[in-house]
């Protein structure tokens, strides 16, 4: 028998509209790239996506037209998403922090013809234009300034394609299976793989993201501020351009300027009473917020995800009254498990929940089902014991990525970490698959190895990687950079990681460096880290 | 474009294979129809249900075999929603409070061909089973005792179904569009008509309703016990048996006793952190609290709905130091405002909130959205000033009744209710268009009621309307003319009326008129009525 319930498809521009129609006096604040910090509102915010998406396609785009952004966390690029993803096309948000080579590569397999840039990104495009002839229009997001002149073959301004266009227009509807942004992953190995989100898959992961037990005690007030600030390239920005909306929550856009400094005023100034960040960013946010006195009242709930949470950073953030919430995702699954607590974790085990703060990751959501298996593909029991290759399955996780054929579709997508999975369902990511150091055919944890060696009052960042070893195949290499002012030998710190660890995963070459390379996404990059202090023989032995 | 996401369809399994698989030894707890309380979890909830429909199947029924129950909110109830569910059946909860002639009336339109029963409504079923021949297999939810005789046509129990059968059983695959479970609306004019919920309007409904701003300051705690009062067949519960297993949340079943000692005995020895009710069944349980000296420190939040909550009773609420939500619903589109506050009540402002709370019915969410109109289908401004007909849209929302054809859908569904809505997109219902009767949060159809009334021989013209109630908030007052030359007394007219009628639909009051006030196109102008007949300021304090 057939249900006999209204059939509207989940669209973004529903979310848009929803916000327009019912919060429509809800702030959207954003620091633009030129440093200003522009106020709006949802209201504005829809009458600018219908006015781009009108002139888009009046300007002969349409739904089969492939748009990419060059930019940040800006409300033009918010506007542009709305624009581009209400119209029914694709739009890809490119990263500017990647190389010319990697850009040029995801345009050309994701066939882009437009392209949005701005002020900050120009000469990058520019760049780009001169190795790619398939963008066939760059569209420049200015901010009420003209429109500088540049190399770029064929470009103009949003304010020159938008003029004389009202924000009159009704939002086309179509399957919400389309694909409406497509991120790519970093790529840590190989060529970097497109994920294309459909509007389904990002309607549920907008719900997903602000459910019970996870937008954490930002859920004890009714007045949500919500700032990403992980770069909306990123898994959407951890979906907030989606959430807010959705719930109708102030947003606050951090443009391209992500430094500590920065990001604390605009906390600070707005109000924001939830943000997500990777670990090493809270940490500087907090720092800077220490040195400067400043006491961030209105953040209560702070979402960290990308690695484990270090122990101190975890105090910190709880000494300042802060709920925190660890969870765990990635660009072909954002906000994979639900940063809940287990239900043997009430408000009353505060030294529960921070162990279980500091050493899972989340826990099983209903969007997203999570499993273990061995190397032939066996299932592993959620023990709390075994660890295995930590598998994903659900409407909101990638089949496929682009220019993969459907054929390539997966049921369950192989996330690449090592992971427990508990009787709980919390998760613990043991490792990378590939991070891990096998020493004697057993596994030494390198989160583990970190977690010890940065508890050490002296020690601001470390990294463990793997080094061959002639008897036990590999054997752990750590990298640590100091705090400032701070000193400490190899043999002291060795000493103090023996508190956690057992002997022999304690590593016998620990090097102190001045800097720790970092990823577009603020987390370790080993890869350079292996480039950099590894012998190119044993990577190839390690490959 | 194409997105590239798992393609998995929003199926009702889904919720109790996770609950099953990642908080499997979660309480499900219940009390049943002999008054034992039954305590099991997730884990063997799924068990005995994947046994049914293994069972169902076996004994050739299938997705096309439309089954329907009679029977109260106990753990078998459940296992009977996920066994039909789950193999792709509708399954049509029947209300046991309704007349034999309405139930058939139901059981016919819907052609159920298999019904569940318990030892409360086993006299109810025979009596059915006199009336129609559409039921051709009685199936008893036996509580571990002997079948017993009966003299349906047709019967066995759950246990004779299941026996032999174990549970190893793969949910099929299948539209997620095709219908679940099926409620009639009480029919406040001419027949009750049947909305069919489709698994995915149902798995929408029960994310709104655990979305942050809904669960209230349940969302404090993780350790969320969630109990229906409202019966399973009025909307489904209110969806705890799907937004539950969906958050790994207890559940607890309060079978068919909602006696204020039963609920509140529940409430206390299991730790119920939110239960939903109408405002006279909240009353009853905070004064059976009082009476017992029982505390009830772990509900921490009281979701009303229904009719708006008297002022006394919030006070009672908020003085026990439970988060109140007022939301509003109606069997087409349950949760269909979410429970938050608007943005400017944040928690520091009491009075603000309590106004809210006793004013208003919720706010706008994402997944239903309001308007109201004139009585020409103009929109009308959402200003807090101007009244309209309240009309609702969204993917929870049905779109036309059982039998009705498929050109029949509406996009906007006309809820019957006259209403304002603020500026923040916060609601009021003001008044109740078809003047429907709310007793103890049950309908009572004024047409129903005039119907039963003029079928009396020496009645000429009838009219119900409401007349506020201390304990059920409001009570039918029947107003007649009697044909010319006739009498007949109030007691011979309820005796009468009782023939067709469910006793607690009888009205107390019933007075004979000269003439009945009619309005200019002859209709019973019942703005008159109330004026002449009903105290104003009864009328008031109604208002």
């Amino acid at each position: 028998m057939q249900g006999l319930m209204m059939d509207l498809p989940m669209l973004l521009s529903r979310l848009i509209d929803y916000a327009a129609d019912h919060h429509g006096e809800t702030e959207v604040v954003s620091r633009q790239i030129n440093g200003s910090v522009e106020r709006s509102n949802w209201r504005a915010v829809r009458s600018r996506s219908k006015q781009l998406a009108k002139s888009l396609l009046a300007a002969g785009f349409n739904s089969s037209t492939h748009f990419s952004s060059l930019t940040w966390n800006t409300i033009n690029h918010l506007e542009v998403f709305y624009g581009v993803l209400g119209i029914g096309s694709p739009l890809h948000t490119l990263n500017p922090r990647l190389t010319v080579q990697d850009l040029c590569y995801m345009i050309e397999l994701m066939e882009d013809k437009v392209c949005f840039y701005d002020s900050d990104t120009q000469p990058l495009a520019e760049e780009i234009d001169r190795h790619t002839d398939f963008i066939t229009q760059w569209i420049y997001l200015d901010e009420g300034e003209d429109l500088p002149a540049s190399t770029l073959r064929n470009y103009m301004s949003l304010s020159m394609l938008k003029d004389g266009v009202d924000d009159q227009f009704e939002w086309p509807v179509f399957d919400e299976r389309d694909a409406a942004t497509v991120c790519f992953t970093s790529g840590t190995t190989g060529r970097p793989k497109g994920v294309a989100y459909s509007h389904r898959s990002l309607t549920l992961c907008a719900m997903n993201m602000t459910m019970v037990d996870m937008y954490g005690s930002a859920r004890n007030g009714e007045l949500v501020c919500a700032m990403p600030v992980a770069p909306i390239f990123h898994a959407n920005g951890w979906m907030m351009p989606f959430s807010a909306p959705m719930n109708g929550h102030k947003l606050v856009l951090p443009g391209r300027d992500f430094s500590p400094a920065a990001i604390v005023e605009l906390i600070s100034q707005e109000g924001v009473t939830i943000a997500g960040a990777v670990p090493t960013v809270w940490n500087d946010i907090i720092a800077t917020a220490d040195n400067s006195n400043i006491s961030l009242p209105s953040l209560s709930t702070a979402l960290v995800a990308g690695t484990a949470i270090p122990e101190k950073l975890y105090d910190l953030l709880e000494g300042r009254g802060m709920g925190v919430r660890t969870t765990w995702g990635m660009t072909e699954v954002p906000g994979a498990t639900r940063a809940s607590l287990p239900p043997t974790a009430g408000d009353a085990d505060k030294a529960n929940i921070r162990n279980i703060a500091l050493n899972r990751q989340g826990r099983v959501g209903f969007q997203a089902d999570l499993r273990i298996i061995d190397g032939n593909g066996n299932r592993l029991p959620h023990d709390g014991v075994a660890s295995g290759i930590l598998q994903v399955r659900g409407p909101i996780v990638a089949a496929r990525y682009v220019g993969e054929l459907e054929s390539q579709s997966v049921d369950w997508l192989d996330t690449g970490d090592i992971a427990v999975i508990y009787p709980d369902s919390t998760i613990q990511i043991v490792d990378r698959a590939k991070d891990v150091i096998k020493s004697g055919g057993e596994w030494i944890s390198s989160p583990q190895l970190e977690a010890a060696a940065v508890s050490h009052p002296s020690v601001n960042l470390a990294a463990a990687v793997a080094t061959p070893h002639p008897r036990w195949q590999e054997r752990p290499f750590l990298l640590c950079t100091l705090n400032t002012g701070n000193t400490v030998t190899a043999d002291e710190l060795r000493l103090h990681m023996a508190k956690s660890l057992a002997k022999w995963w304690l590593p016998e070459d620990i090097k102190f460096i001045d800097e720790m390379p970092l990823t577009a996404t603020g987390k370790i990059n080993k890869v350079r880290l292996r480039e950099l202090y590894v012998q190119v023989d044993a990577i190839q032995q390690q490959a």
